[in-house]
């Protein structure tokens, strides 16, 4: 079981905008670099094909808080932290730490909360437990980490 | 004076993921599509070159609430509310709305917290008061609009 | 029949790099945000899912060339020609124009190649004759235009 | 002296569009990865602000052709090599190759030229020589590899 995972990142020229630092809109595309990597880490893939029924994982919030700016080559290393788990849903906090040979300096902070659905016929979308699998992989982070 | 602006856009297919739906992410950038549109409705551009000393206004703070997904092709009104202003930062909220004909059907509703800053000769940016003659175009929503 | 279409865009804050220009990655974006809406104006959607067996449009060739930037809040005009018509397979070309009031100046020329598919049963995708409904609505642009 | 440069990237979800494959567009910002790795690995960034006079790299020439295509977590290396060398400005061929275990399969070949310029008080770009410390470290590929 697991509640963390690390991923890293260099920002790169098309992560950034006229204002010479990483668009903020990037960060959440940041996140789910860790996201998914923690899944890989995990074993599975979130878009596995072989569960039955398949699912799929919608975010439902998402919010990021920004200190410092992030440049073109910075370094970025997102420490992601599982810190809720329901019987549908998950949430993780998301911190960017800027790296610098031996030093990080945390220059962001977010959050992701996704729930876990199937898709009806109709095309539509319905929260469904969370594979068992999948679950049992994955654990809170202890208040101590948080 | 204003607090509210309206932009729309058609969702592209370049806006979607392999889910089918809009990229979460890609919210981020209608919510700034929107503002920008409000700095232009006022007179003004986010990048005025003419303001001295020149100000940036990078966000601290960006959140989304996704309550269903955007398709291609979908219609959007992003609804551009100002919720707070303070010297040196103001608060917006967004309320994305798909549009089908008459009716509008609100998808998603989000916010940002945008500070004003100059930059530093070291290249760092600190906090500035809004410049007069934008602050004094810009009032806050009534609470019963909010 | 119809050989021409014309979109407009304003380039976003999002679309800009750290060079202060748009990023050249994001022209290949504008270029199918006019192919998409040259679709439209014909009545049928790249993802029109009433055709019968499904298709897609992959591209397989896309190029860009630049002559002069462009910058945030720019006026864009992209027109789309219609250079080839084939069995399987359409190729355009884009001209980007900057729009000034009246005048409006060539910054850069594209061009793709797509083609139309099925998808096999085995996930791999397969070169089929463009749907005669659609064949039928599109033409070459004479000689003169191009 | 060097002509080549290899990067790795894993394709991410906001790579990839609703037709389940990595966007289009995307090919040309794997490319821009591996330019800039390559002026890493030489010891300057394309942004290098040591440089008297400071200059740009915009883009004039950009084309891809797509094979095949890439999905979801594909593992791609992105190998560049120097096509041509001019006093004002070079050209990269680039491949795409789909890594898997020992295998690697080529799905799409890419090019760019790229011109330096410095930029001129009126806000223009005029292009110049390439500095001689950057030209001296770039060579051509032999024919035998292009």
């Amino acid at each position: 079981m697991a509640y963390e995972f690390k991923a890293q990142r260099r920002v790169e020229f098309s992560d950034t905008d006229m204002a010479g630092i990483m668009h903020y809109s990037n960060f959440f595309r940041f996140m789910e670099t860790a996201e998914h990597g923690f899944y890989r880490s995990l074993g599975f893939s979130v878009v596995d094909s072989t569960l039955n029924p398949r699912v799929g994982w919608p975010r439902v919030h998402a919010e990021c808080d920004y200190r410092k700016p992030l440049r073109f080559e910075d370094l970025v290393e997102i420490q992601l932290l599982v810190t809720e788990k329901r019987s549908k849903a998950l949430s993780f906090q998301f911190r960017f730490y800027k790296v610098n040979g031996e030093s990080a300096e945390e220059v962001a902070r977010g959050a992701l909360t996704i729930v876990c659905v199937s898709h009806t016929p109709d095309g539509s979308m319905k929260a469904v437990p969370i594979p068992q699998e999948i679950a049992d992989k994955i654990e809170v982070a202890p208040a101590g980490v948080l």
